[in-house]
């Protein structure tokens, strides 16, 4: 074991992969979005890759692609709920995180506190918790609404909802329950907390109906940002995934996240930083630009225009000239990060709209890495050595072959170079990572009380 | 292969059992609510039963026990929250139907439709949902509410609730994805169909973000016995789950839902009742008796005591005398079936307080048997061949030991009886159930405007 500072890796894993002509790649699973049978065998080779974690992003709608002809051919369409499927790999997984995406807009504090704290308990301490907020009106239109909620209360709303999550997950103390057969005593009546949470967004009694979590809490993991992206992690998150296309811009976001851990009494080291990375893997540097180009081949131009509208808010492109300028489009509330990278990366290569969403079509927004394993490792080292990231979120292009490549090829390159585990250091995901286990607030409240 | 008509059995499973101190029991496992090899194990014995499914009530509280006394002395206040434990139990189960109970009064039926969904592709097409209606206030105060809905709206939203669900289920006709490599077309356009329901408590745009169940529509699942109870089983459950205590109450259960079924369309065939069993089994009679008095003799007076008052909506009953008969109690709008089935219970058999819980503390209002294999089979088969059931819930008394008794003695007598299957006859549990897979509701109504 090297003594050298450890990456941290995530698999970033999508029906048939990332790139958006995924499923139409010779070697992806096409139907894998709905096959059990597909993603065991991509969280098992993960876990044989030792990744900290396997991870699915989530929305509770069928994404907008503009029009009906899009959506016909753009692959990620029907799936599995990620907390159900989570709960089945941890079956056929020992060791690998289980994270993936809630929103905190149309979900209620106590249904999700419950449903992470029992496939923590499923999985032996493994779960990992993306909290997000839903910015697509194709969302809110599944729950009652007419448009998605404005972005600060959505914010607001997410920072109250974390709270009464961990107090709900603080409803029992760790050795509350004795199950004493003898004396009868099913539970230490001191060491329940009823959380009683009265706030702006909900009123929440409690207590949870499910044991505190192995882990404590299970990790907390973030994606905004927004300022109020950032200030949510840096009081909250353990985890950030995050879009950065540059070292600088990388380097940047690091040192302005972890400069905001100091007022929440936090460590720089109590929070992650994984950009997403979409890795194009080749023996030699040809044949990887041969494997990016043919999937880039396979892009429908309704499908790339489609990926387009939702990034830019919904606004369908299909009207404009395909080869000419992205024009100049109008402000939107919807994910305004998203909609920045889309719109600077337009006018910094001047792209046509046709090149534009050929230039997004693999990674979307995140950075994109097309060589051999030695140049991927390259990069991965250089932006971690110099402070870009503590790790990444890997993104496969297709499923599995796009996994199987980076765990046989990119891994073992990593190795080497003594910057990644061999083995799994702990048996939970908070161990692997490095995190700490919180403390129940309760028992922390009454240790003040008495010091 | 009998020809005779067969009997449904169902697995109704809880944490250390059903028995009020089945966690005190020597044999139970008092920690069984948080063990994911407790409930493998003990669903893979149900299995073996050739049981149709397994089944989880579920409620989003802890369930008010009175005083913090009497539910620090209760056993089922931590455990797993069902969809992602049955999500896991798919992935060491290969057979048998997997069934929980998910309230329609504090969720949203997009979740909703699409997690079954997603269990539904895990297990194969094993999925149930028990759909009932929230009716204690410490649910309500965990979903921002200080008391639970009446009766009549909590109905309402649930027939509007399942509306939804199906209209959700149906988005996507059975063969709309084609996943077509050359062509690049994912879907068929023409065989999505978006719900864009709109009405009293919803509005759910839709369509739901995974391809139609492999059932169609998981099994729908009722227990409700109110008149609106019945009326929303006999319009939409397939199964039903129902505590009667005599044949004769079963047989008017019977015949009332059944006959209900015609006004809607359906054939009696196409809805199961299923009365719980509580069974207790002993080689001899002798045997059997003594089992059930160590049960009875394990359950704390405060325990006892809690248990009513969650019965009779929630009234402290520790400041009346234990050796007296029940008071006169105020109507309630909690559970009013629940509440009346305990005041005849008492009433019919002049019971002191201590003999009313000591009655229940097993079953619970559903019917308790106490005696060999033989004598509880006879019973069974008595119920089933006079129309007072089509199957059975059965409840064990402690977990795992009450579940392997039933496997090993009572299901051979009823194979030797020819009532029960050797083999299961189909791969989905609707199969089994012999319930018809539903038609997608807008192909029906195509080839209607064709006829």
């Amino acid at each position: 074991m090297s003594a050298r500072k450890q990456l941290r890796l995530g698999a970033f894993l999508m029906s048939s992969g990332h790139h958006l002509a995924a499923w139409r790649h010779p070697d992806a699973k096409a139907d894998g979005g709905l096959s059990f049978e597909h993603f065991k065998q991509v969280s098992q080779t993960a876990e044989r890759g030792k990744f900290d974690m396997i991870f699915f992003a989530d929305g509770v709608s069928v994404r907008d692609r503009g029009n009906i002809n899009a959506l016909s051919r753009a692959g990620h369409v029907a799936h599995f709920e990620p907390l159900t499927l989570l709960s089945a790999l941890s079956v056929v997984t020992e060791r690998i995180g289980l994270a993936a995406t809630v929103s905190t807009t149309y979900n209620e504090p106590y249904h999700l506190a419950r449903k992470f704290a029992s496939l923590d308990y499923l999985s032996g301490g493994r779960a990992g918790w993306n909290l997000v907020t839903s910015a697509t009106n194709a969302e809110a239109k599944n729950f009652n609404l007419e448009k998605h909620p404005d972005h600060s209360p959505r914010y607001q709303r997410a920072r109250e909802f974390v709270e009464v999550v961990t107090k709900l997950w603080d409803s029992w103390e760790d050795d509350a329950f004795l199950r004493d057969k003898e004396s009868g005593v099913y539970f230490d009546p001191d060491k329940l907390h009823v959380p009683n949470h009265k706030g702006e967004y909900f009123s929440v009694q409690g207590p949870l109906n499910i044991a505190r979590p192995p882990q404590g809490y299970p990790v907390i993991i973030q994606a905004g940002s927004s300022e109020d992206g950032k200030n949510l992690a840096a009081q909250t998150a353990e985890v950030i995934f995050t879009a950065q296309q540059t070292l600088e811009d990388a380097q940047a976001f690091y040192t302005d996240v972890k400069g905001r851990l100091a007022q929440y009494g936090r460590s720089p080291d109590h929070l992650k930083i994984m950009p997403g990375i979409f890795p194009v893997i080749g023996r030699t540097e040809q044949e990887a630009q041969e494997k990016f180009e043919l999937l880039q081949s396979l892009i429908h131009p309704s499908v790339g225009l489609g990926l387009l509208t939702g990034l830019v808010g919904g606004i369908d492109l299909s009207n404009y000239p395909i080869d000419e300028p992205l024009p100049n489009l109008p402000e939107t509330e919807l994910a305004q990060s998203r909609l920045k990278l889309v719109k600077d990366l337009a006018q910094r290569e001047q792209l046509t709209i046709r090149q534009l969403y050929l230039a997004i079509a693999g990674a979307r927004g995140h950075r994109q890495i097309v060589g051999t394993p030695e140049y991927i490792a390259d990069q991965l080292e250089e932006w971690f050595v110099k402070e870009g990231a503590d790790g990444f979120n890997i993104m496969p292009p297709y499923l599995p072959g796009g996994l199987d490549e980076f765990v046989d090829l990119v891994i073992p390159e990593l190795q080497r170079r003594g910057l990644f585990r061999t083995e799994y250091e702990g048996q939970t995901l908070r161990e692997n990572l490095g995190l700490p286990r919180p403390e129940n607030q309760h028992r922390t409240k009454v240790l003040a009380s008495i010091s």
